[in-house]
């Protein structure tokens, strides 16, 4: 596999939940940053990517094993990995992982290109492609 | 005063924290959630308010005092009044209390009408100026 | 397949992002609250149940499908059935659905029974198995 | 005034809404996120401060000024200043500017310690004195 890209991340107060760790639906909202992260990383604006009024990228599918509890202050890794599926699909791969590198989650999502407008499919954008390329087999 | 607009909610596991409390910030994003109601039992559509592209009324100062904290499963009211301020100004007061009517928080927000793209103030629409009147005094 | 337990729900605007819907992991969060109603309409204490020194039962999977967006001010319904796997172990199963049916999400949670000092297998307490008695086939 | 802690985030799309900026109540989050940090640095265990039997210090109040919008991808800055009230009290002053200095909000927090039990005042722990000394006057 490619070398995954890693998003370091320090777990904090608001993502945490009465039961004291991180509450469940926060640890896909992490992996999504080590996603934006990896996008800027690649010279793609987000403020214009995630609001764009001729293509969009949305998940279609998300899916997450959680393997070990997150408190607050922990320091974490999130590496992924991108799967290039077809011309309009493609999914990643996130490994959440302690600094120590114990598993703590792992996560897949699938995003699909889109008209906005029309809500049907489109081909992804080049810069979206080269991002692919970059994280993925 | 005018009678206010009664918003009934019940905590949530996600807007609690590990201290075992509601989050601090989400007291404010749950009296927003009692502005969104009001504006809707006024007639006033939601998604097109929000995501206008010639008004816009972003809130500009919010301040809240914490009197009782809630906990995951509470029945909470949040009592809502207007006050008009100028042509292009309001402010909401909120009275957060139990069932028991124990006061919980108290929360102003203070909100400017302005044209999305030149950030500059216009005049409050006329269903804004409706709901004003029939909440506050 | 057993009535479901149905959880009506307005979509707010702290649910959205900037692309203007909901923001996907906003969805599961969405069912966990059909979930936590669920069980207090079982009589289950929520801030007992989700802060408890000898029983935990967290989430160790979770999966969704989407199939529509959702706006701020949108009335959604979750509609919740469970499915008992083993002495520790259930999943819920939910259809997220607009007023008019059409469908809108799936989502699957898993949850495990667990002591949490020692984070080792436990079996369900009796209370959730009457709530799964009553929800499930 | 003493140099302030600084505390650097992007603007991440979980902050933002469907009017395409950061939501108003997660600047108050964003704070907190400094706030949080510079506790750690002061060799603050973060996991059992913000969960503690004996002292809790919950905010009993906040405000903030809204200056300029913030969307997806924007880099920020967090200056943080402490206050220190009286033996159970104290203040933090939050300044957030983008990385051109240019003013985007300011916040203020108050904080006052607790017996979490019988929710009586307590004098501040000397860990968190140290900590005020050290980013106030």
């Amino acid at each position: 596999m490619v070398t995954p890209f890693t998003y370091s991340r320090t777990i904090r107060f608001r993502d945490t939940d009465a039961a004291g760790v991180v509450y469940f639906a926060n640890v896909l909202a992490i992996c999504h940053e080590a996603y934006e992260e990896s996008l800027a990383t690649s010279g793609i604006d987000l403020r214009s990517f995630f609001n764009n009024l001729s293509v969009a990228i949305p998940i279609i599918h998300a899916s997450v094993n959680f393997l070990h509890p997150m408190f607050c202050g922990d320091r974490i890794l999130v590496q992924l990995n991108t799967k290039h599926l077809d011309n309009s699909k493609f999914e990643i791969i996130y490994q959440v992982v302690a600094v120590t590198e114990q598993p703590i989650a792992k996560v897949v999502t699938r995003h699909i290109c889109i008209d906005p407008n029309s809500r049907t499919r489109k081909e992804l954008p080049d810069n979206v492609i080269s991002w692919l390329r970059r994280w993925g087999d």
